[in-house]
């Protein structure tokens, strides 16, 4: 039987319960275990085997009459499944400190936290559009024979929502979301399957004001976490540019959505590509060469030159880049027809934020998606929001050398030097925890020397040791770790 | 063609939106829909239509070039899907709240937040005890014909990550982590496939003071959100009851995880059925006779009569009891040998938390797993842990009258009353965020009528209104909308 690596750890911590287990081999060779445990349990050969096992085992383990309750039919893989990711203590951290800003930024612009199913029903995602999000849908069926999706994005479920509640919710709706989304992909890219994704949405605001405001909060979350208009800057457009050419050679309504997702390919396939899928969607050679060159405009004033003053496309733009003077953020983006984005439903303005360095994939991107609502079924409410994935960012913030050390901060460690004080070491604990004060209560009878690496690891501020002598005065000695300083202090005055 | 209730709800904010769409039905009748809209947008039909129509619609939308983009190949359910929760804005403060009390307690604790992937490997959980929560499974095969499930519990999780960290993480290892867990009923009984659960684990502490410790913090949890040693309490026992009942009837070991998971339905299923089941994992009627007894022991005191003074279970009970009354929650615990909880892999001490009255399931579990890693192939390391579901807490504060009021709040609405100083509006908004302010910005021209009533809804406390004559001198009108009072303040000096 061959082991993986990651089985084979001994924790050095445990070496004495190795040990002590070892002469009652009676009990261990009378479990059923499934696999051979001689190959981590011998006494002797453990690599890990070390000689600082400086406490007396206590009692607990060494006579146990219990054995292992459980069968398990394989022995597990200790790999979380392909794709996925755990989420340890300082993992988790840096989640809650990203997830913190979006949700502070979120709130500084009187958006209301939702959350929606992360599993859905499948029709949700089930566009002809050709998406690659939809491709990659990590969709199954469940034992009831119902085709069900883990979400690959919160969209669709917003909307959904907003039907269900229908005239209950006043519009605008200001909504935001945190949520896990998931894709299935069958090629290995290095790339995860699963990710977190921050959405904010307005549902009921025609004009650009609703874009303008998604990207301020935006740029608000960068300038937060420290990013500037030097790092990072947004691409914007307006899907109605694609619109009014489209509408100059009688391209068929039904091929718009495609032409989009085909696009948004440029860059990732060959041009000779492109132009193939887009005359497989009905759109003539004339077309497709004037799309390209529109698409390359990288100015407002020569798109207005191009489409004329008169068209939507133009004046939402315009007012989206006058609003954005006012806002504030005039520095962090720029016009570039060639922004599409990838997903289907998007029928105005659309943008994307951009690392100026160019190494990384989009931070973010978002859009108007007028029509979403109706094409579900719904009412034909006007709707634009973005989505905010936690990837990226995290390796923007790596780049820039900009991640945060978010330590773990217990304030108090608290230990009893006998064991006799356990209980009372719980007392001090319970009265200083029902003070507000952060304490890891130390539960096993450990030597000094461990407490203080302990309290280290945790970054406590204060050691308290309880003592024989100190209490039977009723008093605690209160260390204060960064200075040294100690002093006894009455339990009912401990702070 | 039979449309769901739900679909027919017509935004009456929207009514002008479907009025002004109405005259240009040349628009309209071009957009590929796919169902039949004029059920919901026709002028005159409307069953919700309204007269409060008092605002000038926008340019926004009625001349629209866009047509709705994505093609779908159903209409969509606007529930989610069976068994599964939205959570709207309401909602979600109240699972906010809950949360934020559960990672509060926890870190009071100095427990280190953990996540897991939902997706984890069928594997974790083939467990042969014959528990509800294995035949309870969400799994399913993904497409690269692994079988996956949804977690329907987060210890499996802690137990492969804690494997897969080894001796990089020092023990004790404090850990909690609030996830959403999963299981597929065929049968409906009004109960809900996901919820989510609030675990605490301690990994590596052999004595009691680990179990002392978690009831310690749901006690604290308790306490925090209201709820007395009245409402609740926990009933407490130890597997090793049982295991040393079994050991004196050379019951095989193998049953003995069968055995509890079998007593665990009492009360749930008949006796007869209990005997019969017990029987088929090879108990002596002298054995279940004896155990039946043994598990309607409620004192502590009558179990050292029946077991003696020596074994584990008597002697791991006085402990924990003894803590308990150090930690100061005697008056919510009480010895019962009925529990034994529905997980195969405890071991030792087992707790749960039940609502005094009778009325509501269990309201929290947990117990000591003291094999779970070794069988999972990992070393051999003491553990205990609870689970607590954010279901049932939630019933017994409606029925206890303890839910909170967790309403929006929004210190600000800032509204220009001119369309042309929206932009000067957006300028007051990000001022004040830029000082920590929460700003809701109306983003359309809307009657003041409208204005104050948003307000009254988000709870703002201030109203900024951007007016002509005002701004011309730099100002905005304040106006603090719990008094009525209202002045002038330079945008300077506004705080």
């Amino acid at each position: 039987m061959a082991a993986a690596p990651s089985l084979l750890i001994l924790h050095p911590r445990l070496t004495h319960i190795a040990t002590t287990l070892c002469p009652f081999s009676v009990h261990r060779s009378r479990l059923p275990f499934l696999f051979d445990h001689s190959r981590y349990h011998s006494c002797s050969t453990s690599p890990f085997a070390t000689s600082d096992v400086t406490e007396t085992p206590r009692a607990g383990r060494s006579n146990s009459v219990s054995s292992p309750p459980v069968d398990y039919a394989q022995k597990i893989d200790v790999n979380p499944p392909k794709g996925t990711r755990d989420f340890p203590p300082e993992e988790m951290r840096l989640r809650n400190w990203l997830f913190h800003n979006f949700r502070q930024v979120s709130e500084l612009f009187g958006f209301e936290e939702v959350d929606y199913p992360v599993l859905e029903s499948e029709a949700l995602y089930i566009r002809k559009a050709g998406e690659e999000i939809k491709d990659q849908l990590y969709c199954f069926e469940d034992k009831g024979n119902r085709r069900v999706a883990l979400r690959p994005e919160l969209t669709p479920s917003l909307a959904r929502l907003v039907i269900q509640k229908g005239k209950s919710v006043p519009l605008p709706i200001k909504w935001f979301a945190i949520g896990q989304c998931w894709r299935y992909e069958r090629m290995t890219r290095g790339r995860r399957r699963e990710h977190y994704q921050w959405n904010m949405d307005i549902i009921g605001v025609p004009d650009a004001t609703g874009e303008a405001e998604l990207i301020s909060s935006i740029v608000t979350f960068f300038k937060k976490i420290g990013i500037t208009a030097k790092d990072v800057g947004f691409k914007i457009s307006s899907r109605k540019v694609l619109q009014e050419v489209l509408n100059l050679y009688s391209v068929p309504e039904n091929s718009f959505a495609k032409a989009c997702i085909i696009i948004d390919k440029m860059g990732k396939i060959p041009m000779e590509e492109i132009k193939k899928e887009l005359r497989s969607v009905e759109l003539s050679n004339d077309a497709i060469e004037d799309l390209l060159q529109v698409l390359s405009i990288k100015s407002l004033t020569e798109l207005e030159e191009k489409l004329g003053g008169s068209g939507e496309a133009v004046r939402d733009l315009k007012q989206l880049f006058s609003l954005a003077e006012k806002f504030g953020y005039s520095e962090w983006i720029q016009f570039d027809a060639s922004v599409v984005r990838g997903l289907a439903y998007y029928t105005g303005i659309v943008f994307e934020g951009f690392d100026r360095e160019g190494k990384l994939r989009a931070i973010c991107g978002g859009g108007r998606y007028d029509y979403l609502l109706s094409t579900f079924g719904g009412d034909d409410i006007p709707a634009c929001g973005f989505g905010f994935g936690d990837a990226v960012i995290i390796e923007l913030l790596k780049e820039r050398q900009l991640l945060p050390e978010v330590p773990l901060e217990v304030e108090n460690i608290v230990c009893s030097l006998d064991p006799d004080l356990q209980g009372v070491a719980a007392t001090v604990a319970t009265r200083l925890r029902g003070k507000g004060q952060r304490v890891d209560l130390v539960l096993e009878n450990k030597p000094l020397k461990w407490v203080f690496k302990r309290a280290a690891r945790i970054n406590a501020q204060r050691l308290i040791l309880v003592g024989r002598s100190e209490w039977e005065k009723g008093m605690v000695n209160v260390k204060i770790l960064s200075t040294g300083e100690q002093h006894q202090v009455n339990l009912d005055d401990l702070q």
